[in-house]
């Protein structure tokens, strides 16, 4: 039994929910804890068995929210030592299997949360995920893995692998039960320097409601059953979505090989390098050889490395303009135990593929279970999308699960506002409409038949959609916003004839109001439909399609 | 003559104007540049004469915005080498002298960009700051010194001193010149990959108007004429201010201190290391052993300190919530020649204790004249403030300096609205302000008489303000915010009875509509008044005082 490192005593176990709260949304709920995490009363070892006589005396703030809420930890789960690894056979307690295959791993680092969760012991477990353990194991295992924005949940009282990536996950059968478990998790902690106060309002560009799915547009490292599985996650996508856009992920990829290629191996050997002499038994060789590496990395190196991030981090920041979500695997493959003992470095960077880049680049994810492969292992795959976007991230993942998603309504009072241009959201009017307390709604498509041009005139360029009724069948570009009633008016002032506020159709068959032009006004005006959007119009000028300076307040 | 290092032949410098735009808001303005950024035509040397073969084929990004704007680059200047000192002696091009005194410092590294104003050469310069280099020289040769908001000016065409804290900067002899500047610069550089976009409106907690002043509240590190003059700078602070409020600045000056005592040597020898072999005459011997040490620093060092930033970093918050900006002097001393020659590295660090953090920190800062020190030497103190809040800090420092400040107007149709608990920035009502297209617009206090209750009932606490008539004279802390006219009557649809929205007197004697307390609502509730406000009230109750959970979206 490798599940498992300790578990409360009966008598302990029954305390804990004599005192948990009865109230709360997640009373009764046992739930699993992965030994890097603190419970009071249990060692936190990390897989590390010279760590057993740590008994923590307080939980770690994500376990006491939880419990605050009524959950009752059970116990403490089996994972790779110190997080560090995607397998879960890097532990002295023992490798961890897949619970559909005896032969396969179970993923990691977060192996025995998600076997705990998997076999039915509990319905909930936590993880953490720094390079990808809390969706691997969830891939492995058929579960819905959450890895919510870095800091959105506190990481006090982790044993840490890399204290500026470190997330805790949840590992759960359904996204609902991850979306209630993270309702209580998510706040802001002023005792831990990494956690962050989520944003009162959603930060610029990400929708309420999320319809536009990035899929990669090239060919994807994967192993022949993962492909033939992900061939149907990407028609499933088309199935679900708004609207489906292939996305070069190469910049992505390349910040995932940076995690170990480049000098973040030394942030852990500042984590727990002091746990790593004397060698012995206790120490896992392959986590060992991986940490004692990062002592040799110089700061030279770590200062070129986050310079080279943060120019990945550039180039991979336009594609949020244009999607939503991206949708990957999980991994490229479902080692068994034997190929993982065989290569267990290779085998492991190879999983790290997909998942490595989501923290470095300040991005959350959801991994959610696509049924199984043809060998009847489970199949996952993973929704990504930037800091901040966790809630419409998990309605997405709903609806992928065909769990009800009850979507996003628009509120009384305030209405839906559809722009093709300069008001989209980055972009330089887009102000007008954040200052009638706008909000990005849903990026979307207009039907068939529109056609969108550029007016003559010097100055901001100026976009006009027209229904011309020959425009192409996959409609342009749009972001439908949620504005007051009120502020329609303002927003009508602010804007020069030949533009004009007018019905128009999008192409789920909804007609909304919409930035459109006046009778006549097309006299001059560029066709720049083949362009399929505005902001696609803009980067074939070479124009900066982003926010422009702030220069209204200085 | 210690100013310039290069400078264009006068032909060369006639072909620029006359290629130059005439339209643009800068048009003929003669300005200098730092020797770290490139001019076309002109060698880069960052004051290395070995550098001096590497002539520049471009503008870099700043200067060619200037140049757009009608702005003529017409030489390059001396400064400590590779940008690396506060001093301006650090150059084999000869040290820098104040304009005001031959026997002391002119404050580096931007020092010839200084004098360059300073002696009436040019109207406007450019300098880089990265600990300090763009503050320091303005303070000791009587100028303004702008420090934007890292990542708002872009740093393409920059030889880096530290890529990740590296500002360019603007030296003029008003605060206008500084903003009209900066309003030219300021822009988004995709290809520029630590530049950031400008948020579409202020980030949270940013008034477009400042008028609450923190000044540190324990003893500083000065000089004897540096102690006198700041004492009338503290003075005036009081004159310009709607209020000052004194600040605990220790963990401020811990990150100050961190920059050198920390990692960050090794990002300068990132940036410039390969340079500095092998030795000889072209370096400078002290910037030269403060970048090798840079060599020795170990990756597992900066991964430490990156983490002991994010805690100072955490520590300085709060100050945020309470206060618009700081005010500081630029430095506790100004050095002599002789004096920075028997302890360069010393009398250079002590030089920084004011000025070091605030990028580290993430924030803006500018640095702005206080006359003359008893002795006659240009006395120049900061107003520093959180990163995008660079517009209404120019405001600010408009009114220190006497210059006209226009102030911030409530466009039509608006109206303030005056709140004072839970609808405060960050605090867990606040998203129902920004929900009506609320903007902080300032903080204030109340006129003499209110008194502050916390209102009976669990859940949320709700504070009420009423007007006793017997509340303490300094008022109690609100924040004013600018609100749609329309959006009022949603807000009040969404408070509960006893409170209500009434007119109340503020401190400066106007009135605006305020949440307050219907007749008999006070019966049971909590006089709080001595706690002076509502997030203080919160720090005593040890409750969080900041963001809640993004909970509605999740």
């Amino acid at each position: 039994m490798t599940t498992w490192i300790s578990r409360y005593p009966e008598d302990r176990l029954k305390a804990r929910e004599r005192s948990a709260p009865t109230g709360g949304s997640l009373a009764g709920v046992r739930f699993a804890v992965k030994d890097n995490l603190d419970v009071a009363g249990l060692p936190t070892t990390a897989a590390c068995p010279a760590l057993e006589d740590r008994v923590a005396t307080h939980d770690a703030e994500a376990v006491r929210r939880l419990a605050a809420a009524g959950a009752v930890p059970v116990g403490k789960t089996n994972m790779d030592q110190f997080a560090t690894g995607l397998v879960g056979t890097r532990s002295p307690y023992g490798a961890c299997r897949s619970v559909a295959s005896p032969d396969h791993v179970s993923g990691g680092s977060s192996s025995g949360s998600a076997l705990a969760v998997a076999t039915g012991q509990v319905p909930l477990a936590l993880g953490t995920d720094t390079a990808g353990s809390g969706r691997v194991p969830a891939a492995f295992n058929g579960l819905v893995g959450v890895k919510p924005t870095r800091g959105l949940v506190s990481t006090r009282g982790l044993l840490p692998a890399c204290r500026s990536l470190d997330c805790v996950t949840t590992l759960t059968r359904t996204v609902a039960e991850g979306r209630a478990a993270l309702r209580e998790l998510a706040g802001y902690d002023a005792a831990d320097a990494w956690s962050r106060a989520a944003p009162p309002v959603a930060p610029q560009g990400i929708a309420a409601s999320m319809g536009v799915v990035g899929v990669p547009s090239g060919p994807l490292d994967l192993d022949g059953k993962h492909e033939e599985a992900w061939r149907g996650a990407v028609a499933r996508a088309y199935e679900i979505a708004d609207a489906v856009v292939e996305v070069d992920v190469g910049a992505f990829l390349e910040a995932a090989r940076l995690l170990y290629q480049g000098p973040w191996p030394a942030e852990r050997f500042a984590a727990f390098g002091t746990l790593l002499a004397p060698d012995g038994p206790h120490l896992d060789p392959t986590v060992r050889r991986i940490a004692m590496a990062g002592r040799l990395v110089t700061g030279e190196q770590v200062f070129a490395g986050l310079d080279r991030l943060a120019e990945l981090r550039r180039a991979t920041e336009p594609v949020w303009w244009d999607v939503d979500a991206l949708l990957l695997p999980v991994t490229p493959t479902h080692p068994t135990l034997a190929e993982v003992a065989a290569d267990p470095v290779g085998v492991n960077a190879r999983l790290g593929t997909y998942t490595n880049f989501v923290n470095l680049l300040d991005l959350c994810a959801v991994a959610v279970p696509f049924g199984e492969r043809a060998d009847g292992l489970p199949f996952g795959v993973q929704f990504v999308a930037p800091a901040f976007a966790d809630g419409p991230l998990l309605d997405l993942a709903s609806r992928w699960c065909g769990e009800r998603d009850a979507g996003v309504p628009i509120a009384s009072g305030r209405t839906q506002l559809v722009v093709a241009g300069a008001h989209m959201s980055g972009l330089p009017l887009n102000r007008q409409v954040l200052g009638v307390g706008g909000r990005l709604y849903r990026r979307a498509r207009t039907a068939a038949g529109y056609r969108l041009f550029r007016l003559p005139g010097d100055g901001l360029p100026r976009p006009a959609l027209a229904a011309t009724g020959d425009g192409p069948a996959e409609g342009i570009a749009v972001e439908v916003w949620d504005v007051p009633e009120q502020g329609v008016g303002a927003l009508l002032d602010a804007i020069p004839a030949p533009l004009a506020l007018g019905r128009t159709q999008l192409a789920d068959g909804t007609w909304a109001t919409a930035f459109t032009v006046a009778e006549g006004g097309l006299r001059g005006a560029e066709d720049i439909t083949e362009c399929g959007g505005w902001r696609a119009y803009l980067r074939r000028r070479e124009e900066d399609a982003t926010s422009p300076a702030w220069r209204g307040a200085m």
